[in-house]
């Protein structure tokens, strides 16, 4: 079975029929180009841009992201195209450590890049394109003749309970996420992008990123202390659960759904609770990363085991029994967040000790992709943000759901089957 | 000439005959100690906490920095040395890669570590230590008995023309710069200094910081796509710049002033500029380092080269002539800083083009030590202040000044001098 006549195994039958029906011409049309072998063959640390799929989704993390939502400014159709354009065009040169247009055309005019990653390398650098969901009706409007071809699921995320959002840093029409080995790079590049969108759209709100340096083979740990991602999806599977198929519009097919969740977590509450508590709240073991009363970091959840007592040994509000496809009609996720650190904040607590001082803001810089958000995130944290034991140390601050077209063939620009089909 | 008995070379005269005068015992009195080695030897990701200087002034810079000022909450002399001791145990167990203290304690209490460095090695991590002005002396409150240990330089900086200072992300009275190549690491280790700090002193504002993971050899380029460090002294030179010497009180000697400004830039107006008016602004080349008119990087400065319009090929208010130790009386800094990146702010613009929109909170975590602040960055800074023509783009929000005491000898705590002597 070819992969775009795959379907996403999450999506309602119902929705699947009515694509591979009225679509299966389109679907056929778009693989010509897109194995398409870059021009120059990546090395380690260069990763190439153009293919079936975006990378950055599931490429190996990166040590370094930065993130970033940009609000359309124009109205008009076709400088959103050549905008695309250009950030294809660039998107390639940055990714291959090249600068976003050529040096020396930059005397007596603003340069051409803005230099600060000269030198580097390409450091892993990928970017990977999303778009959300006001791009194709913002208040009703079909801004750019887009909303006939906006898939079901891309509509803002649900309210969740807890919910703390600040708008100005959620939502967004275009995304951009900049992952790379290096934070100059990931900075840099995007920078360049917004450089390259003046008049035409401007940054809405960004947020870098980062993961520990760990060592291969092994989980990274959170600001929490615990091993993050022992469960998460790899290879096939992996690929399974992240790409778009034949229930998606021809374009978003080989792509995938970007949830996009900034969660502060009180480190400063959590630093104050005991090691035993805080793997009641998690499922998990603190050191080995095991589920509790396991002794391997990927042994079985023991979802149904009891202690002498007769209660669940994993709780049921605990994080990894709420997350666990066991507990979600099978919905899953490809988690690929970072942590993120903006320092800190003054508070003045209006509840005993009525403690004033600095918060950390940081916590968890959520990146999930999935096939359906409807199927993988929203199914997973409707239950979640009402019932995990987690929920007293972590702020939803930020949300945002972004549709990630499928990858760019040699001589397209990005979305580009979007805009074709319209 | 022994390291102790040299003077700061840019102290005043008179200062360093007091300080000659009075505490000749005393600076001999401190070096036995000094001398010892660590308890292992250091690998090559592993750098030695204890020694005659604080690490993290002259070690080569790591790729991450988080910065902290702490506020000391107690009133209790005996609380804050205990403090200090409990720190300065904590920091030669965490630049050894080892947890804050031993694990194996935390079931049913709050843990001995927060857990997220498990596995991440040293990975070079240094932590330099400093106290401020106000831990001498508050509104006139000698709080720890300190006060007359002072040392004279240790002042708040003075107000600098176009300083835009937050005050609660400025000063404090106790310093901690935790480098390190990984940020995790850093973090990790600041935050388990904060636990250790309950009830005696608390977080008062953090920064962190990063560097480009430039090829060795090369310098760093900073987020104005300029290469920035050329001129920064190394080796014998550097030493002669950093360490406090016979003019400073025994416990300072060895050691060095550290000041701290977080330096926005306005880096979407930099972008909309000419590369040769950013070069006019800066005095070198932006691709290559040299300075204008040179073809080499470390080519000297043409401070008193006219071109052939009879103007300077250096400006005059271009930001390496003030900088230069030509044009501050010899002033010198050892510049040790990071680019910082904390998203990005709304603005809006009273003046044309009105522009709404975002802007990057990002720039220059500028960080410098010298042996004495008045004949080091104060000095460079009064005149920079007024007249750099790079302060269009520039806006000081935080500023501090602390004196971080000599290195920690075998069995000492971190500025066990100062008490000592009080």
């Amino acid at each position: 079975m070819t992969e775009s006549s795959r379907a996403c195994p999450f999506a309602s039958r119902r929705t699947l029929l009515v694509a591979t029906a009225g679509l299966a011409g389109a679907i056929l049309g778009r693989r010509a180009g897109a194995e398409a072998a870059p021009a120059a063959a990546p090395g380690p640390d260069r990763l190439p841009f153009r293919g079936a799929h975006q990378a950055g989704i599931l490429t190996p993390q990166q040590t370094h992201t930065y993130f970033a939502a940009f609000d359309v400014t124009t109205r008009d159709r076709t400088e959103l195209i050549a905008l695309l354009r250009r950030w294809t065009d660039a998107a390639e040169r940055l990714t291959a450590g090249e600068t976003a247009a050529p040096l020396g055309t930059d005397m007596g005019q603003p340069g051409a890049d803005s230099g600060e990653a000269l030198g580097l390398g390409p450091a892993r650098l990928t970017l990977t394109f999303g778009f959300g969901p006001d791009l194709f009706a913002h208040d009703g409007v079909d801004r750019f003749g887009l909303a006939a071809h906006r898939p079901a699921p891309l509509l803002a995320l649900p309210r969740f309970n807890g919910d703390q959002l600040v708008p100005e840093r959620s939502g967004g029409d275009l995304s951009v996420q900049a992952c790379a080995d290096d934070p100059q790079v990931a900075f840099h590049a995007v920078r360049q992008l917004a450089r390259l969108a003046y008049g035409t759209a401007q940054l809405r709100w960004v947020q870098a990123g980062f993961l520990p340096r760990t060592p291969a083979g092994e989980t990274p740990r959170n600001l929490m202390g615990f091993k993050d991602g022992t469960n998460n999806p790899v290879g096939d599977d992996a690929a399974s659960v992240v790409w778009a198929g034949a229930e998606a519009p021809p374009w978003l097919q080989g792509g995938s759904y970007l949830v996009v969740r900034r969660i502060r977590i009180a480190l400063e509450h959590w630093d104050r609770t005991e090691v035993d508590f805080q793997e009641q709240t998690i499922g998990r073991h603190k050191y080995s990363g095991a589920p509790l009363g396991a002794k391997d970091e990927f042994a079985p959840l023991p979802l149904a085991a009891n202690d002498a007592d007769g209660n669940p040994v994993i709780a049921e509000n605990a994080h990894v029994r709420l997350g666990a496809a066991a507990s979600t009609g099978g919905a899953r996720i490809l988690r690929r967040g970072y942590a993120y650190d903006d320092g800190a904040n003054i508070t003045a607590e209006r509840w005993p000790p009525w403690r004033q001082g600095l918060e950390y803001d940081a916590g968890l810089f959520f990146l999930a992709y999935q096939c359906d958000p409807r199927a993988g995130f929203i199914r997973i944290f409707e239950t979640m943000a009402k019932l995990d034991a987690l929920n007293q140390f972590t702020t939803h601050t930020a949300s945002a759901l972004f549709a990630c077209p499928r990858g760019v063939a040699e001589g397209e620009f990005i979305g580009e089957a979007l805009f074709a089909a319209t």
